[in-house]
């Protein structure tokens, strides 16, 4: 794979998963940044459980799910049953599924299943440079900018790319609990590009933007509708709706917006309260405790300032 | 000490700290509720490092400082030197400077010490039960409300009263990161009192009140002023910021309005990042990570919809 040499290591597509033989190997990022320890999958039923899981998520999904296509391919698997499985690991990760779809759409008339997989990579590294160079430029020197979660390449990159063009940029970095990926993955993969940043706790939003040190909100997006409708992870409604307050912009970055979709159609995942319970595998609350965990926000369209993709801001 | 009959364990008088002999024992809040471990303190100094520690926090000090004072007096230490130390051991907390002070005042007019602390906890018990009487009040059955932090008494005993007068309550608990306190103090005491409540993470506000399950967002407050500026455990803002944003009321707990000082004159703890950077002796974050931790809000009056105080709402 090409592309990725201004990536922070968590998001080289080897270190995303890779396929050794006749396995692929997930990287497992719950136990990152301390461990680098890889999930073996065998197939792609193996591949659908791993994302499950949790033991990648954000963009992971996508590149697991490719590869898993491959080496399913490779196998001589049923890919039409394989990309079934794939498709319904995370229901609200549309772009998986629509990417999976148009792939085995191209399949089905006939194209290579290798060299569709050789494409979708390089597809998405353009995209990736293509949107991030949008996003760099909506930054501003001096900017200081909280994100949510892990906001992958195209968050990363356009704060590189602000940075390596001279701008000076603090980001403030949520934690992200239940698993961390703030503490874990973002502030890790920032500081790997050079990158100032601060790690906060995830009610910390209003907190700086009262003080005036936050002049956007920048996340990913887990699904984006046309009307501007924004999935992500729980809190980033928190920060959108503080944004508003404050006056500041929120910015979502997207590589696809699903277009056939409203927001009736959204599928929510729900995930188990339990997940709450728990902070790496150490208990934080007792047996008996109610924890609810539901995944992903919906981010009304009156509340995101733009989208950003590769055709520009929405 | 009297008047404790409703308290759940963990605001028991007995359970925040108590002399015995020559030595004040405080629980250590740190660690409940998998563990009821006491520190041992031998003065003032050191019942004050224990409050500077987060060993005690919320409304802990207050007690931990009377105690820590009769301690004093009746091991003839130099009370002077000991109400300064511990007054100044958490300088956001202004509740506990001024009584202290109060109690000085009386004892240099040649008060008994021993009386006077005796009094002090009388006092604060008469408090927690007018202004609980007044919270449970404004709580309505099926209220869902969001509360931030360890709430102590004010907030606890309301929910108490209101669901023993019939209503149906729903708390959710924020686990309030770094130190937990929802997690570890309040749903337990949610749950060992019967009230129905679930622990949810710091970020979550915003997702519950947009879905409609949200009537009010209570809080305690480390310190309110007579124009209804509060300061508060952080996250609080970012819940009253939310709860404008979708027209739920905000409300405050206070013990006493700090009536002589203004915003300006607040003092804002500091408080190391370092703490963040752990969950319970644990490292989350690597060495060389920057973090921060603000370990209070400032909400502005325009976001306060009351302070409950025993004089009824301000």
């Amino acid at each position: 794979m090409q592309g990725d040499a201004l990536y922070p290591p968590f998001l080289k597509h080897s270190w995303i998963s890779r396929i050794e033989g006749d396995v692929l190997y997930v990287t497992d990022r719950r136990k990152l940044p301390s461990v680098h320890e890889e999930v073996i999958c065998r197939n792609a039923e193996e591949a659908a459980s791993a994302i499950k899981a949790m033991v990648t998520q954000g963009g992971g999904p996508l590149e697991v799910a490719l590869n898993a296509m491959l080496l399913a391919s490779r196998k001589g698997e049923d890919l039409e049953k394989a990309v079934l499985v794939l498709s319904s690991s995370r229901p609200t990760n549309t772009t998986m599924k629509r990417t999976l779809a148009a792939i085995m759409e191209r399949y089905r008339a006939g194209e290579e299943m290798e060299e569709l997989i050789h494409s979708a990579f390089n597809y998405y590294d353009e995209l990736y440079d293509a949107v991030s160079d949008i996003g760099a430029s909506l930054i501003e020197d001096g900017d200081g900018i909280i994100t949510r979660c892990f906001p992958e390449h195209t968050f990363l990159l356009s704060v590189r790319k602000a940075v390596l063009s001279g701008k000076a940029v603090h980001v403030y970095v949520p934690e992200t609990r239940p698993y961390l990926q703030g503490a874990r993955l973002t502030e890790p993969s920032l500081r790997a590009m050079g990158i100032s940043c601060s790690l906060i706790t995830d009610a910390m939003n209003a907190h700086f933007m009262a003080e005036g040190r936050i002049a956007k909100v920048m996340t990913a997006s887990d699904l984006a509708l046309s009307d501007r409708t924004v999935v992500n992870k729980v809190g980033t409604l928190s920060d959108a709706v503080a944004a508003r307050y404050y006056g500041i912009p929120y910015y979502a970055f997207s590589l696809s917006i699903d277009k056939g979709r409203t927001r009736k159609d959204i599928v929510m995942e729900e995930r188990s309260g339990e997940e709450v319970k728990s902070i790496g595998g150490s208990m934080i609350a007792e047996k008996e405790t109610d924890a609810l965990y539901p995944a992903f926000d919906i981010i009304p369209p009156e509340l995101v300032s733009g989208i950003i993709t590769k055709d520009g801001v929405i």
